[in-house]
């Protein structure tokens, strides 16, 4: 069994393999697995990118018939069964494809070359270290125009991780930076969240949306909803009502699209559609994501399972959401499947359990539905506290963030401030 | 007063400085100071990053008399007193130069190009990255020769740096490491200690250098005395002897010298050398340190001090250490000597309080010359943890240091082994 990518979906599917009757290869281009939904932390400087981060091999270590690969996937070969890497060719008999996300664009011009991203480990530090940049340049900043564009931050996308990095940085902001900086007058820093939807979040119900956006106006983030962006350039976001936001940093957080079409294109499937029965029509969607079958394999292809991020299946009439749970019991589920094929039986199809949906705004507030309820506030948060502590993969992991996480409430100090590696200067 | 470098003595000098009648003014190119006793503890992935630096902006804080920029300089222009950086420029009346070290190859073909360096948070990073990746390079390798070449470390240079990264090194090769990689031979990987001169750690007795070399062969280390350097290419080390050390990863800690010649060169010195009455001889020797006055100013240049790696100032008939504590003391000696040139009153000369030496070579073992007293074994490790401890900057560091350490020793484990940023393939 050969599995691609070590994210949620990969590494418990990988988990839920330990010990079957197969070698199991685990092929990754990091050696660590990140912790997604804190990644946000890390580009707001709250937490160290090593508390949300976990070496690969550590956590597969007391599985013998399963192996790392630290290798970057390069194509597909369906007939002959093998993964071509940059480190040679791996041959399969099972094949999970966990290859995750990507941002989607939507052909906004610039989005690709301008904005920060938030989407890996690399791409929350290089954001941290964008932030803190744009800040020193802008304690030395003589020209007002120059450093009120330094000071000024774009968030495009009001979707959980644009809501809360929006309310973690307006935290770091007007907490541990203004004291930092006591040259620089932080009520000229601005926040703006832009959103072309016409609310927040928009799983969540209506009360949960209107606490967030005030919630977010309480800390000083201008929230503005229904607006498209046109284009994103060097300068900043010019909208498609024709306002333009100067910024220094714009962070796209809009649009996320599956990671599988890049080696599991419609060529590639090609061989398979023409000869099994039932046509997979085609092999990805316009957002990247894999139809699959109830059992998460791939139609005509019954040794390969698309899960996760990257796959498309729906659950009552809707796609199944992108997040952590859902990748989590699909890697579980083929993995499941895989055994049941090993010993002869049928796979059997996938039921996703929703476990509700969570968005932390800052300090002592956030908006979750779970267990069937909505929650505001202070007992939403401590709700999200604990399940992200109990989630967090490895016991040295939730010591430190836990650590990291007390020291910041108690004494209103982010301690994670360093500029490394050096960042290109900003604009 | 402009003081240049935020290194031991740059901080400790604006530390001394404040509430001095005086507007003090930190540069330094990073927005953090580092610990660099620890380094080669981030290097080992022993300790992350974060542990062993502090924001500058922190330290400072509560400082009112002090700013901080962050900025690189580009040069000095002594007649009109002002500071070139990147960020403009600077103007003082008295000027702190403590631009610390930089490695010296002695003219050494290829290793500047082709050794890993051990002088900078960067630097340190890179090579846990660079070590890491060559396991995962190893584990995938077929052939025996470039598989042995990727497991062969070279460390060129037996001072404490060299020393204490061997020890660092073979902890981390034979415990997490091998538990790590199943599928490797740690009997493969060989750690050579080169060192040019007869006898390692130079500065200690002769019977503590003897244990060194004893403790080091017994984690493992290849130990290489009297043997010199021809050359450093992509194979390997070339020695003087014709011998060639295939590896991979080489690392140089065999040479410092002080990082001011860059900017303080003869040329930029020689309006003050024509003026004044005692010529100052050449501006900085070759190995970068600039001779300074015993008061640590430059002769003829009474506003200038140069203190730390960079300054060159002799001790009972000896150099000054380039460590730790004499960049210290110097800081404090000049913001001392500043305040009584503000005062109207003369500057004194700097008497240098000689510490001690401390070399740790691992788990349980050091070689230390403190109180007077030279110490092995478990008492100078002891003895080399409470000294750091006590000496690292900022109380989050050292409850952050001393987690790390206390779980690497309780259960023989390294927690920080990710690859990140994403490293360059080695050879």
């Amino acid at each position: 069994v050969v599995i691609v990518g070590a994210g949620f979906g990969g590494l418990w599917a990988a988990r839920a393999l330990r010990n079957a009757p197969a070698d199991v290869t685990l092929i990754d281009r990091n050696n660590y697995h990140t912790f997604f939904p804190l990644l946000y932390q890390v580009a707001a400087a709250e937490l160290e990118p090593e508390d949300i981060a976990c070496p690969v091999r550590s956590i597969l270590r007391h599985a013998r018939n399963l192996r790392f690969v630290m290798a970057e996937v390069q194509g597909l070969d369906l007939a002959a069964r093998l993964v071509r890497t940059d480190q040679g060719e791996h041959t399969y008999d099972y094949l999970i494809i966990a290859t995750g996300s990507r941002p989607l664009f939507f052909g906004v011009p610039g989005a690709a070359e301008h904005a920060l991203r938030l989407r890996s480990l690399e791409e929350g530090v290089a954001l941290r270290n964008h932030i803190l940049f744009c800040f020193e340049r802008a304690s030395v900043e003589r020209d007002d125009g120059q450093r009120q564009r330094l000071l000024n931050f774009a968030i495009v996308g009001g979707g959980p991780t644009g809501v809360e990095f929006a309310g973690a940085l307006a935290e770091l902001v007007h907490g541990p930076l203004r004291k930092d900086f006591r040259g620089l007058d932080v009520r000229q820093v601005s926040i703006v969240l832009v959103e072309a939807a016409e609310s927040l979040l928009s799983v969540l119900a209506p009360r949960l949306r209107a606490y967030a956006v005030r919630r977010l106006q309480r800390m000083g983030v201008q929230v503005r909803l229904g607006v498209a962006v046109e284009r994103i350039g060097p300068e900043g976001v010019r909208l498609k009502d024709g306002e333009l936001l100067p910024a220094a940093t714009v962070v796209w957080t809009a649009g996320v699209g599956g990671d599988a079409a890049r080696f599991l294109g419609d060529s590639e499937l090609a061989p398979a559609s023409r000869g099994s029965a039932p046509a997979p029509g085609p092999a990805a969607r316009r957002d990247g994501r894999v139809p699959v079958q109830p059992t998460l394999q791939l139609a005509g292809r019954p040794e390969i399972y698309v899960i996760g991020d990257c796959a498309y299946l729906e659950h009552e009439g809707k796609p199944l959401p992108m997040v952590a749970p859902a990748a989590i019991q699909q890697g579980v589920a083929a993995a499941r499947n895989i055994r049941r094929q090993l010993a002869g039986q049928e796979p059997l199809p996938f039921r996703y359990h929703d476990p509700g949906t969570l968005a932390v705004i800052g300090r002592n507030a956030a908006a979750a539905h779970v267990f069937g309820r909505d929650f505001t506030g202070y007992p939403a948060w401590l709700l999200w506290l604990a399940i992200h502590l109990a989630r967090l993969i490895g016991f040295r992991n939730r010591i430190m963030a836990l650590t990291s996480w007390a020291w910041d409430y108690l004494f209103l100090e982010r301690v994670v401030r360093l500029i490394l590696p050096r960042a290109t200067p900003p604009g």
